[in-house]
């Protein structure tokens, strides 16, 4: 039989919650039953919710709080406040080892705080990187970091590179990830002092488990030929927001030039490119580098969301990430 | 009569060149025949084109040049080779103000290296950078800098505001530009230092040249409520060809999920949908900050998107860019 993989989930945070929790769970649970769920959050609105599923009681237990961190809250004021919020809770039970793993779909600010204030880094980790999963003409890529370090040295890079390979390797193959640095030319003379120094640090520690494969620019994220990619959080944070913005344009655009007969005939054409783009198959951005992983579920999505971020918590604790990153370190001289 | 607008062009820059530039001369003089062109490069190769047209040999003057810039030489290779290249005595031109603007299809590297020895800087400007017109829901706005500057201090990027509105209302309309900073956020201590520094700067010298907004996000660029964008030559880098990928990607996945039926009935919607969003309107990026503009064509563009570039360099000395320029900037102490 396999591990049981016990979860610590924030159940009030994002919207519509703790009701696409529960259904979430209930999806997940349909297929695997190796989990166990630590639920912090309003026990009432909690038990109401999973009175509506069959079994989804078996495999929780509900950890009453009082407070809920609110979206539009700063990091410094919800981390104030938050002792006894269900955020808070859910991490601290990561800390005390009761869980394995924590998920949140709550405010992403307080989460990386909060993670940060209550959990150690892995061992010669300098900063911990958020990492997301990117849709690319082949697969999945995992891109990293996407904005808790807006400054980094080549010290942070290279872990990220680390961490980065050791999470695509945890998610999808045994195989060594191809891995570039995100950059604004592909000649190893391109780029600020930060990257051309991390170019050869990777260049000069070819290791096992990842190839590098030297810089990567804008418009080849999504070719599908490179595996994981690195960046400082500034930079990743602008691209995947330029990245979504340009989707949303192209696709709204693409609907409004069709007309109506065109619309009824390509009715199945749609939804098959929806499917294929579902938002929801790529939910769950990864808190790297501490001693635990944290997941964060995209606020506002639904319950089918929700378990796809839950699938990612599994993958991430049946591969033993954390081990992973730890055997995986290059050391470099911290500036 | 309106002014005659004297262009002097790179002749050999660019793929299929010296064709499409002939092409796209004799496209512009059909409308508009307040255009007088200086041609560098291979004299017979020039002569040969303009033959096959009828008027075009009244409204230019061929000046030969020996040597070429290639697409993959190094800035640094280029300007040592540079004197005899038709790039280097397009730009000379500009220098002896024989001609009011040059336009070039040829190698960005080199473009902006030669621009920069061979030119001054406005009074009062720290450094150039390269802005282009990038299409959203309502018409198009300005962004820069996209590559000139990997690094930039507060002073930088406010010449960059006062630059881009100016070329903002030069092609556009008279009104005040609405202008922002792109951020990983919108509250006023998001980002790092240098954007925090420029944001206080623009938010104490409100002028009649734009109208400040604060932060923009990636994901809004699109959104058509901002007219100016300003960021760093890394970050505008990676914006400008990550929106590229995305839109290539999107794109060529809707098109694959349509079926031969809807393929059929959605022929003149995919038309409309192509038109719109044609590169070719957006050709056109311009080096600003210089004594005189240099405007850079895409080097893959055909007649129609060359003969764009030249309706650019008119509207840019119609409208007197450069005077716009010195009299919007702001004063602030260089770091």
């Amino acid at each position: 039989m396999s591990k049981i993989v016990k979860i610590a989930i924030d159940a009030m945070g994002g919207e519509n919650s703790p009701k696409k929790i529960i259904e979430g769970i209930d999806i997940v649970l349909q297929k695997n039953k190796n989990n166990f769920f630590y639920l912090y959050g309003k026990k009432n609105l909690i038990e109401k919710e999973i009175s509506k599923k069959k079994n989804v009681d078996k495999y929780c237990e509900i950890i009453h709080t009082e407070d809920i961190i609110l979206d539009d809250e700063t990091p410094l004021a919800a981390a104030k406040k938050s002792k006894d919020t269900s955020m808070w809770k859910a991490i601290e039970s990561l800390k005390e080892k009761k869980s394995d793993i924590s998920l949140s779909a709550g405010n992403t600010g307080a989460l990386l705080v909060i993670s940060r204030l209550l959990l150690n880094t892995i061992d010669g980790i300098s900063k911990p990187a958020l990492a997301a999963l990117w849709p690319n003409q082949k697969n999945m890529s995992v891109v990293l970091d996407l904005g808790a370090n807006v400054e980094c040295n080549e010290k942070n890079l290279t872990d990220f590179a680390c961490m980065g390979s050791a999470l695509f390797k945890s998610l999808f193959v045994n195989e060594n990830p191809k891995l570039a640095l995100l950059n604004i030319g592909l000649e190893e003379n391109k780029g600020n002092d930060v990257l051309k120094k991390t170019f050869s640090i990777l260049k000069e520690n070819q290791t096992n488990n990842f190839q590098f494969e030297g810089y990567i620019e804008g418009n080849h994220i999504m070719d599908g030929d490179i595996d994981v990619i690195v960046t400082d959080g500034f930079t990743g944070n602008i691209a995947l927001k330029t990245a979504e913005g340009t989707a949303n344009f192209i696709t709204k655009n693409f609907k409004n030039s069709l007309n109506k007969i065109s619309l009824l005939f390509s009715y199945y054409s749609l939804k098959k490119f929806k499917d294929k783009l579902d938002p929801r198959k790529y939910n769950g951005a990864i808190f790297l580098g501490l001693q635990s992983p944290v997941v964060k579920s995209h606020g506002s999505t639904d319950s089918v969301g929700f378990a796809h971020s839950i699938n990612v918590c599994n993958k991430i604790v049946h591969a033993n990430l954390i081990e992973k990153i730890e055997s995986n370190l290059i050391t470099v001289d911290p500036k």
